[in-house]
């Protein structure tokens, strides 16, 4: 390790923690095709989502012209609960690879709703109690969403809602606990709660669940409860927006020791790790001032950006949310019960849609076998349980690194550890006892799928 | 949080990390008594332990005169995977209680073990690999120092067997499966798998475990296969030398801020925890320097220190590990099923037991019900999910805040985080639906548990 000054981990001081957030919308040409109602199909005006979203949040999301939101100072105390994050150089990762790739990884799993998401669901919570509303609610798949904002809630006194995707609430028993530590309310999902919730069940009677079916029972709840509106942890432009920060750190501490990526990588589930973890690296790119490689990591068993139809679609199963151009599977694609991480969203983030579309970035699916492997050997080398969403990413990012050993090149790699995998031990159980398989979507379910998308014309 | 120029966290540069291990043993003067042979009442020789424990560890644990020990390199390159640990200023707490007390604590969960075990851990696996050993032996109790040794044998690959008490086997399945990422076995205590469980079974047929039965089974396993040695995460001299770090490291960053801590407060089972965070400042107050209230923090169910006798007794429940005169509630006390959180143990460190015997340090022992109204407080306000064990310092911690508040003294109390909650969950559980009780031992009880020391002529 004496053969470099950078150390292990790169923390900047608290006071280094960026004060705005980046919307990289501001910087591209070509903006992402607006939300459109889905009755007239006319673009969505701020008065139409202000029933279903915060009123400062709805501003955020249809603000393509803003480069930079100051971050508000109750957020920024919140912030300094857990951040800066650490930027970490792999340093033992590898050597294991015996590569002459330079790998960092940004860390967001030193607090504790275990991940990312609390940069966005601290947000969200002041902005709803600014507002003074009661309550917000919410769908989680993984569960880390619903555990960031129930700590979010817990710290602003606001009740929250949270509707969790079935096969995560039965995998993933403790996670309900820790929310009901930080007092939120969890209903599996579908459920008998909601309309939308008994009419899913109707149609597809034992069903696992899905992220668009569990948006659709929060978002009825938000607008049927008087002081109560949803609050979404990904996909949305301003989820992107809060999560910048991740990006604008890791660029902080990448340039405190002049330290130049040439490739990064995040996992891709509606968007929010990867939207935030390149933001400011893509500004840069659509500015002209630098190139980089950006790839974007699905799972094989729910690529959107790489088997997707780039389309209007609804962003929940139950088609009560608005019409989003992005790359879709469907939006009552279900992926199959074997699929054991995060990232079942059937759609993706506009923002990233349209910058995968004009070619900004690339996109790669994995088996979940495969991630699992890349999963224990990081665990066991860099110390870390990781997530399984988050393992994703390492799986590319040890890919990439090993094609440098093929080449001699000495790439500098930057990923995005949105997690840890602490409630996911069923998931590793599984793959350790060899009965972990990789089910893909078959082209017939994707184009069974497809031919159900909303007739929009542009 | 403008009144200070203190951040939330203190977070000492990689190059901060402490070099040396402090051993607090060199600087009393009235040394803890020997560990002496249960057959023969003689003090036990290097030879005689050499069977039980590595070489290098046997003499560190024999060692009472050398004051610092250099950390090897080995050690201190994976030291900087998850150290230094941030010293935190609980703002958000202090504001919480509205107390003038300024409250700090080291926080020692950001890691995949979750807790300080690992500091140990390494430095066990380090010197067993060393000597060339096959693999090593060990009991868990809260699954924290099991989890913690996995992860470091996986490191110097050495293979890793685990004894776990079987009520933390039952509450924590997930545990297993983490030791398992790391490639160890898990065998929950007492089991049919030595001669030793299965005479404690017939004796006690559906106990629930106790880390004394688990250290006698780890025992054998050691001393009766080839290559193997036993280690241990707690209650040895070695274990606090290697502990020092977190005190070492809180003292650097206190007198980086020129922060002089009132009160010192650590939860403590065996005493790895309580020995590392007070070594420094132990040093100073026994050479007359300076002085700090020391508080040690034990469950009201296991209440070794308050309700213990100062004494030889067995450190395992077989009665086949040396005698250690240390506070003990007598080698087969079983703490009630109804206790959640490790802290388990029956005795106490003989260099822990021989400070508070000489009055350098006081102990106090709560119900485990104000433990956890104590850790969701924290949990809400603090953003740290804290295991059990670590919750025990938070609840004297506010106790003692609490008093400041009253006299409005603002004195400064630092204490120990030793670890994370998130295989906790069940315990959480058992407090969130009112099912969790406080059952102490009676005196009774303890009468007839001390009936059963053995008689040593000292």
């Amino acid at each position: 390790m004496s053969e470099t000054k950078i150390p292990y981990k790169i923390y900047l001081d608290e006071s280094e923690i960026p004060k705005e957030w980046y919307n990289v919308r501001a910087d591209m040409k070509i903006k992402p095709a607006p939300l459109i109602n889905p009755a007239t199909h006319k673009k969505l005006e701020a008065e139409e989502l202000a029933p279903i979203f915060c009123e400062e949040l709805v501003k955020q999301e249809l603000d393509e012209d803003t480069a930079y939101f100051p971050i508000p100072e109750e957020i920024l105390d919140f912030y300094k609960m857990y951040r800066p994050a650490p930027l970490v150089r792999a340093y033992y990762l590898e050597k294991k690879l015996g590569t002459p790739a330079k790998i960092y990884y940004k860390f967001e799993g030193n607090n504790t709703s275990g991940s990312h998401k609390l940069n966005s669901a601290i947000a969200q919570a002041y902005y709803a109690k600014k507002q003074g509303l009661k309550g917000v609610t919410t769908e989680t798949g993984a569960g880390q969403w619903g555990t960031a904002l129930s700590m979010a809630c817990s710290y602003f006194d606001l009740d929250c809602k949270v509707y969790m995707v079935k096969v995560s609430y039965e995998q993933k028993p403790f996670r309900r606990e820790v929310m009901r530590t930080y007092g939120a309310t969890v209903t599996p999902s579908p459920s008998e709660t909601t309309e939308v919730g008994k009419k899913i069940l109707a149609e597809h009677p034992g069903t696992t669940g899905s992220l668009g079916c569990a948006i659709s029972e929060a978002v009825e709840v938000a607008v049927s409860n008087e002081g109560y509106r949803y609050v979404l942890g990904s996909v949305l432009n301003q989820v992107l927006l809060h999560q910048s920060i991740i990006g604008l750190e890791t660029k902080a501490a990448l340039d405190k020791y002049g330290i130049e990526p040439d490739i990064i990588i995040g996992c891709a589930g509606g968007g929010s790790n990867l939207g935030g973890l390149i933001a400011p690296f893509m500004g840069e790119k659509l500015r002209g001032e630098k190139d980089y490689r950006i790839i974007a990591v699905e799972p094989a068993s729910c690529p959107s950006f790489t088997r997707g139809k780039f389309a209007y679609d609804f962003c929940d199963t139950g088609m009560i949310c608005p019409l989003a151009k992005m790359y879709t599977l469907g939006c009552d694609f279900i992926p199959s019960p074997s699929h054991a991480g995060g990232l079942r969203f059937h759609g993706m983030s506009t923002t990233l849609s349209q910058l995968y579309h004009d070619g900004y970035m690339e996109a790669t699916a994995v088996d979940q076998t495969a991630v699992f492997e890349a999963a224990e050997m990081f665990a066991r080398v860099e110390g870390i349980l990781p997530a399984p969403e988050s393992s994703h990413a390492i799986r590319v990012a040890i890919d990439e690194a090993l094609k440098c050993k093929e080449t001699g090149e000495e790439k500098t790699i930057v990923f995005g550890l949105t997690g840890t995998g602490y409630f996911d031990m069923v998931a590793y159980e599984k793959f350790h006892d060899g009965l972990m398989s990789d089910q893909v979507p078959t082209d017939e379910e994707l184009e069974a799928s497809f031919a159900k998308l909303p007739k929009v014309e542009e």
